[in-house]
């Protein structure tokens, strides 16, 4: 099968709504159904913005339910269901396929940084892989991690027949451009941040998930149109109009800053769980203006 | 209480057997039993060197339930139960303390290291040690997780009732003689590597939580001994005798490392589970030299 | 004046040929023969590929001197002249510029690195930029530095009537977009290294200062021709060959592997100076196959 | 020779006076006077806070010559005259020697950090050694090169004859310790910050060069009197207490805030050079508290 052609496009890694820091099903479902009236291909639930490591496996559960409840059926559900533990990861993996996962995004192990290289990354995942019952993306995210998977070893991995490709959040366009080189010509590579997107796609990317696709859906749309369309310097002014967006929201203000950025721009975005820490009054004021000046 | 008496001493951070990738409990019952003869304080079940991270939370419990049933009476119980997720951290921790877990060791939250300032780390051990029935000790050991938790902060977490102490894993000695300096006396300082051993005695640490005691336990207890009874040079020989094991077992080989030696010196290490890998041929030759030349 | 026309195009950043360790000006001169023949825009002097660290004032002059006088009258002559000391950059440029050079590549201090903040920056430049006879070109070369000049600092310096332009070195695709952004239109930004020139150049970037064009500089003009000609396909092509190429001689050989694939490409490499050490000839022969699979 | 006992005890790098961005060698002299009434081993000139990067050769070699003149005949002088270059280091240190310098201390090179090996450490270090006419002690501070040699390279550097000792900056106890064991006892062991003075004794250090002893000769000075005299706990108690301090001129505020206690302690501090920044008001008022609260 072929899934650059079923995966391709933006995908918001979506977050998570808490209030009173509990689950808010019904927030939940009031940004998916705004979601839904785009061209959004479909929703990573637990990419790095979801909070996914503040939340117990039933919460987990719970939330891709609630997310494939209210999806439109055409929407793609990509989990992050990627754990230290193999066993774990499993047995989360497969349970989220029952209730509605269609890809598993599964992020490189990373405890014991020094040990983690091409002989590990192949056995944790192709132990994973040999046992899900949904197809595996790689999740390559440093920043998080401070563990990285080289190309050689996506190489390797992109045989796998479940292993179908990646996504890439290094904001490195040359292992980008390796990951997409050295691969089958199905093998997916979804970049993991708004601020390569332009570039990732000049590179043969098939698309992005991308924070800034919680709050700017149609502007990430339109910059995949346009240079799907050809239409290269409107992409790329686009691209260059959200770059200050796009570095508030994942490496100024992070998390904290993406919700308040989605109470501004009418999506509930809500406080981030315990332990993490609500924007200040000034941070959310320069926030707003970072909003204001990219016409958000 | 005043823990600084019940605590202080040598403690081995125990590897967790595997055989065939599946728990060893006899094999735990065996290396318990060799340690219950020497003046070990205890047993830290899940440090950094147990794995914990590849286990499953059933997986976890059964082993604490183990470590309890063959652990002399006297030997203290300190569980690493600390996870991202304040909630799953209460539940595992309490469940640990139902078993037989005296002591919680709680691992500093870094999946968001850019959040992990003062006012993340004094929400998350705050709600955690509000909620745990059993005292809590802070872990901090930035090599795996790349955030530090600095003197100011365990500082303000030292004035809560249930936190009683702190095992830490930095080497940076300054920071060790700050966490003993800026706390209350009852305040437990544990290094966390047994190449601090000696110097952390010296600034007026209560023992240490160190992988080394895993294949030397006799020695380990000898330095902290001498340096009781004032024999200084004394303890300095072996802890100088000791520096090259230390890196082999923690920097250079790592927890396979630590598992062949063990193997080598008659307790069972057996294999690190997936996806660790065994070493070489050649590292175990290297390894067996350097235990060799410390007389071990 | 406008800089981006004058100093579009391709420049390598020129090795320093030594033998037995002395400078070995008539191997430099052969290079520049052959470098002649081609629609190089230029020569770069000591950027980080010329082992400038390792040559003395002196050394520096003659070699400026020397490639002033092979070089072809329309190649434009860039000296790496940047110091940490402000007296002796400025020393160093204004006899460069008296000896030939046209533009001045000033590498950010990095010495004293938490305190290169953007008041430090600014400091650093506006007096350098204040007291040299050339136009500046600030270089950000964060792999050797480890320090970073972000998009700020470099739009604030980019008012100052003699500061024309960057090359940054980063691979930070992003970084090199904001810098292009966030500039006058006649600041000019060249890309430091191979694996960033066609992502550099759809991002807006003036052309590229590439070790690569030490030995391949046909095809990094190709890559740069038909990315003007609008031939995307094709660009990308060469570029994703030589990607492999790039690294070789700049992450896993560097400086040694650079000058052995000029040995090995009909250009006079040798060996670096002292303490830089030769290849070993494992090294060498897959560096060879590097080469050859690239079609070089 | 054994320059155990010649070298042994306390050293202040001193710092370099300025007046309107230039040498104040008079204030340089008031300094060194006062400096003469203690019982400091000698003067470190140019260590990492003597600024020797934003001097010109001229520059460091009046003000070796000013701090001989006004130096006790009993006061080594110790001179930083390392550059990445060869050539260089090795001209500018037998021009120190010639006017006066008695050791010369050589940093690391690390501009190519990546292939600062073994092997090009020691062809670094031997070739400077072969061609000095001081003896040469090695200067290891990662926080400032972001290189480290280790132990086993210091172990066969130790063999050179005119190779006689290190001043270790890591902070690292455990490195410390190594380079004590794994050389022979007459090479010389330095601590080069104060956090670890008492720690660094107490593994065998024969003394430190502390940017501490800058502002508080006596009380370094008493910290070493006392370990030598087997007063551990009062050694103890005033490195406790000089903790902060030495966090504030070392990390904190670095080279413009130890210059700004010097001020604030009678000696002359002034600013540092460009592009180093002077200190805010509010960053004084707090590192004056620092210093009151340590009744310095």
């Amino acid at each position: 099968m072929n899934y650059n052609e079923t995966l391709k496009g933006i995908y918001p890694p979506i977050t998570t709504p808490f209030q009173n820091d509990e689950l808010a099903l019904d927030k939940l479902a009031e940004n998916i159904q705004k979601y839904n009236q785009t061209e959004l291909s479909g929703y990573v639930v637990f990419g790095s913005n979801g909070e996914s490591v503040f939340l117990t496996s039933e919460e987990k559960l719970i939330l891709i339910s609630s997310v494939k409840e209210h999806a439109d059926s055409n929407k793609k559900i990509i989990a992050g269901t990627g754990l230290e533990s193999i066993k774990d990861t499993i047995f989360l993996t497969n349970n989220a396929a029952k209730i509605g996962a269609d890809f598993a995004l599964i992020i490189t192990p990373s405890f014991y940084k020094a040990a983690m290289n091409h002989h590990a990354f192949i056995s944790y995942y192709t132990a994973i892989a040999d046992s899900i019952s949904i197809p595996l993306i790689i999740y390559n995210v440093t920043k998080f991690t401070n563990v990285n998977i080289v190309s050689e070893t996506i190489s390797e991995l992109a045989q796998h027949p479940n292993i179908i490709g990646i996504k890439d959040s290094t904001e490195n366009i040359t292992q980008i451009s390796e990951s997409i080189n050295n691969t089958p010509d199905d093998f997916v590579v979804l970049v993991g941040t708004g601020s390569v997107l332009y570039p990732g796609l000049n590179a043969g990317a098939n698309g992005g998930v991308l924070a800034l696709a919680n709050i700017a859906p149609n502007e990430c749309l339109q910059i995949y149109n346009l240079f799907s369309e050809g239409r290269l310097e409107e992409a790329k002014e686009i691209q260059n109009r959200l770059l200050p967006v796009n570095k508030a929201i994942t490496s100024k203000y992070r998390v904290a800053g993406l919700k308040a950025a989605m109470d501004m721009l009418g999506y509930f975005g809500g406080l981030p769980r315990k332990p993490l820490q609500e924007l200040s009054l000034n941070d959310k004021k320069d926030l707003k203006t970072i909003l204001e000046k990219a016409n958000l």
